[in-house]
Parts: structure tokens; sequence; C-alpha cells
């Protein structure tokens, strides 16, 4: 028999190089970098350690490169994480963003895909559908998520739909259609809604409930707000954080403190407390994958 | 007794990462990364691989992050270079440039100085010094260059200085007279050879030799120029690479087959030729320290 997961995250795994400098470099010059830090990171990384460190039994099905760092693998190994889809790809690169800030707090990224677009190629990997109760189809490859949706809804799991930026530069209308139609719970932020929205040729945020149960908003430090099929519509009150150092991997916390709820079969609010709660620590540190709460944590900074 | 080397270099020991990309991001956007490279790098670290598989017993001295990555340091064990000056410095990176070029082949430099930094804050490094007839100061702190020149030349070494790009904006004309007052050769390239002349204040680059005995002039593809104080002035011509796929590390590996040959005492003219066939094989692949000549490769591609 194979492991039993509450949670199967699909999405990347990324090693990324967060750099600070002056200003930026015009064509042809140098710049020199003031501050550089590599982070384990990638949205389904994020998300799976948090859950993971929340007690969720959670899956993670992802591509990356024989350059993986044999530290990152042993601290996934370390969460418990069910690894048995988070394969490594011969000659391909492991995913990963360099994010250059400018001393006003202007960005550049450079996003390398990596062996995620290997998934192109690949079978699908079933094992982190087949085990968990919910499967949490994040970035990636439209095509491949499209198929990993559809397995998920046959063998009757709950699935939700999470491409995050990607909805901006790697799906269209009609790969967008596609999947989210396969799906029960769409989570986006403020602007991905409004391309959600292109894409569908829906007026009103709500007409996404004619596709899916459950629609997920965060608002950045406003919170978040779900609604659902079933008329339900609330705010989710943000949660407060000691400070706030980088903001890195809150949206994945936020997604690990819903699912950590969902598991303990909480309703929407309290679920949404716990999502509030659970970013609210991810934010108190540098990266993604730092400063993780307990279950107690979260519990207690969400319910006091 | 300690070793007896023929080369001791200081300068940069790096890991860098090329990446190129279709068109330069505007502030705030995030641009796809089509290929990326990391590659074992840093001036001093290939010029010792380089001089090292051309035979010459080198010493690398340079300081490194705990970063540092394994599979290079074992390289390095591999070529036999005497590591004892090659300092992991704890807390701080291994130094690193990030390069990006657009498809027109415009490109933007991340420079990461790194630990090199730390050399402020240590005691000199005496062994690579005291162990070598020749010490080649490349790029690094300046005021830390220069108690390396002042006690290669107590000690009566042949002592180069090399700042490389460096002495565009690490240097001024004060650290660089006090520096260049105490080498017997100095290296550069044409653009930091006018440089050169600014700070010390000269018309033609000739006068450079009532500071030091020997100017070397690479001048890119076609070839270099040697000038001495005793009156020899003669230009060296480029040794054909079978193809030119990427010119990192050429000025390197010119470097080191031109230690290749003074260490055989050969005549100048020849160690130049050893210098443009060594520079040829570096341009002949991808990175500073791959397609490695032996001496008798070398050898036999500049005296046929």
């Amino acid at each position: 028999m194979s492991k039993e997961n509450f949670l199967g995250v699909f999405g990347h795994v990324a090693v990324d190089v967060i750099c600070s400098i002056d200003k930026f470099p015009r064509p042809n010059t140098c710049e020199a970098i003031i501050d550089r830090r590599t982070e384990f990171g990638g949205t389904a990384g994020n998300m799976a350690v948090f859950a993971a460190s929340l007690g969720v039994p959670t899956a993670l099905a992802s591509l990356v490169g024989d350059d993986f760092p044999d530290d990152y693998m042993e601290f996934l190994k370390d969460k418990k994480i069910d690894l048995t889809d988070l394969k490594t790809i011969k000659g391909r690169r492991t995913p990963s963003v360099i994010m250059i800030s400018d001393s006003s707090h202007n960005q550049i990224g450079f996003v390398d895909q990596g062996a995620i677009l290997a998934q192109d190629k690949l079978p699908l990997q079933t094992h982190t559908i087949d085990s968990s109760k919910v499967v949490h189809v994040g970035t990636g490859r439209p095509d491949y998520s499209l198929q990993v949706c559809k397995r998920a809804r046959k063998m009757k799991k709950l699935v939700a739909f999470d491409p995050a930026q990607e909805i901006h530069y790697v799906y269209d209308a009609h790969s967008f259609s596609n999947v989210i139609k396969e799906a029960d719970i769409f989570f986006c932020n403020e602007s991905e809604l409004e391309v959600a929205q292109k894409y569908l040729k829906l007026k009103r945020s709500k007409d996404l409930l004619d596709t899916v149960d459950m629609l997920i908003v965060t608002i950045g430090k406003r919170g978040s707000r779900i609604l659902t099929s079933a008329g339900e519509d609330f705010e989710v009150p943000p949660c407060k954080a000691k400070k706030v150092v980088d903001t890195t991997g809150a949206g994945d916390a936020y997604r690990a403190g819903f699912y950590s709820g969902m598991r303990k079969k909480m309703d929407l609010a309290e679920c949404g407390a716990l999502a509030s709660a659970a970013a609210s620590f991810a934010v108190e540190s540098f990266g993604g994958q730092t400063n993780l709460p307990s279950w107690d944590d979260v519990r207690r900074r969400a319910f006091g």
C-alpha cells in the first residue's frame, strides 16, 4: 500500500538567488552586488515545507536538475515530505529565479524554468495524485497540469488550480480555460484574478464560481477573500506579524495554513484564519522556507 | 621545507553564472532565461588551472566563502595546485559574477566580491609568495596587493601586477601608483593601459617602462605587444583557434602560457608565442577552465 497523504503539491522546486545592488546597470556595464543570498524556493517547495511543518502529510511532485543541491534534498527529507515524485532530470538545470533589487526597491527578475520544461515529455507523476486527498496544481506546463487535474478529478480528489504569476506568461485564454474547468478551487491574487476574468471573458469575479466551487483571492497585506458557489463571500483579515522582513513565500504559507485547517475539517473562516496566521510567520524572515511555525504556533496566532 | 613553486598567483577564485536572455527586463518585470551555465572561474583560478596543466608548479592564494563548491576544490586539487593559501572564510560568500547577455550580445554584469573583501582584515598569505619564483598579483584589495608586492620584492621574487578590470573601479591614481611601483611586469589590455597612463599622468605607453621593466598589452584577437625597459618592442601575433566559442579566460590562459615559457627560460618572443597558443585553446570552449592543453599541445601549436 502506498503512503496516505492529505496534500499533493505540483509546481516548481527552485533554488533562488536574491541580490541587492545600488542601481540597475546600463547595457555593457557591471554593478557591484551588495548582498547575495541563495534560497531554497519554488512555490511548490515552499508550500510543501510549510504544510509538512504544520503536520499535514504532504507529497511533492516536481522536476529538478542534476545540479539540485544535496542540502535542499536533505531538508525536504527531514520534513518527512513524500518525495516519490520529486524527479532529477539528467542534463537539465534546477529551476531558478535570479532576483535583483536596487536601492529604491525596484526589482528585475530572470526566470529559469530548467527541468520543469521536461514535463512536456514525461509521463504523468501519478503517485502524488493517487496518494493524496487534495491535489494542488501550481506552476508548470499547461498540458501537464491539465493531465494532472483530469486524473485527480477522475480519482475523485479535491483539485485546486493555482498558476500564480505563470497565468501572465505561460498560459493563454485557451490553455487556462481548459485547466480551470477541471478544478474545484482557484487560488490567485488581484492581478491574476483580472487576467483570469479576461481569459474567461467574465465581467465579475463571482462569475468564476460558475466554473469552480471556491475562489480564494489574496490581497497582499489586506488579507484575503474567499467566495464559494454556495454563496459564501467573506474577507479574511490579515494576521499581524511581529515584523515584516521579506514577503517571499507568504502566499505559499497562506495556502499551507488553509489546507492545515481543511485537514482538521474546520470551517472556511477558520481555514482562512489559519492561512493568514501561517503567512504572518513567513514574512518574519528572509526566504520562503524559514521561520517555519508548528501547528500549535499557527493555531495560537490564529485563534489566540 | 615548503614546496617549491615556479608561479604564485593572487586574485579571485570565483563561481560565475552565465545567462542568456532575449532582452533586458524593464524595472519590475521578469525575463525568461534561455540558457544558464555555472562556471568555475575567477582570473586567479583560471590562470592557476591553465598554468598547472602546462606543467608549471603553481600556488594559488585567494579567499572563498563557505559556499565554495566541493567539486571546484576537488578540481583544483586534482590539478596539483598548491592550495595552502586558498582559504575559506566563514560567513562570507565565494566571489561571483552573474553575467547576462541579450540576443544582440549586449551584456550586464553583477559582481560579488564576497570573501575577497576580507583581505583588508586578514594577515598576508606568505606561503604563496615565499615558495614561488614569480608572484603574479592580480585582482584583489589594493592595500593587500601592495603588501604582497612589497614582500615579494623583498624576497627577490619577480613581481607581475595585473589588476585587470579592477583598474577601473577598485583602484584610483594613488593606490595604483603605489602598487605598480613595486612590480617588475605590468599586464593589461588596451583600455586598462589608457587608465594606467591616466593614473600615472603618462603621455606614452612606453613611459610605463620607467616604472616597470616589462609591459605586456593584450590587444584582443589582434594578439599582444611586449615592451621592455631594455628597448625591446614587438608584436606577438595571435594564434589561430580551431573555432571561437567563448573568449572567457583567454587572457588568463595567455598569462599561463607566457609563464610556461619563462619557466623553460625561453626568450620573450617564444614566451609570447606560447601565450598566444594557450589563449587559442581557451577560446575553443565555454568557460575559463575547460579545453585545457598540455605543454606539448601548446608547444606544438606555438612552434609547429
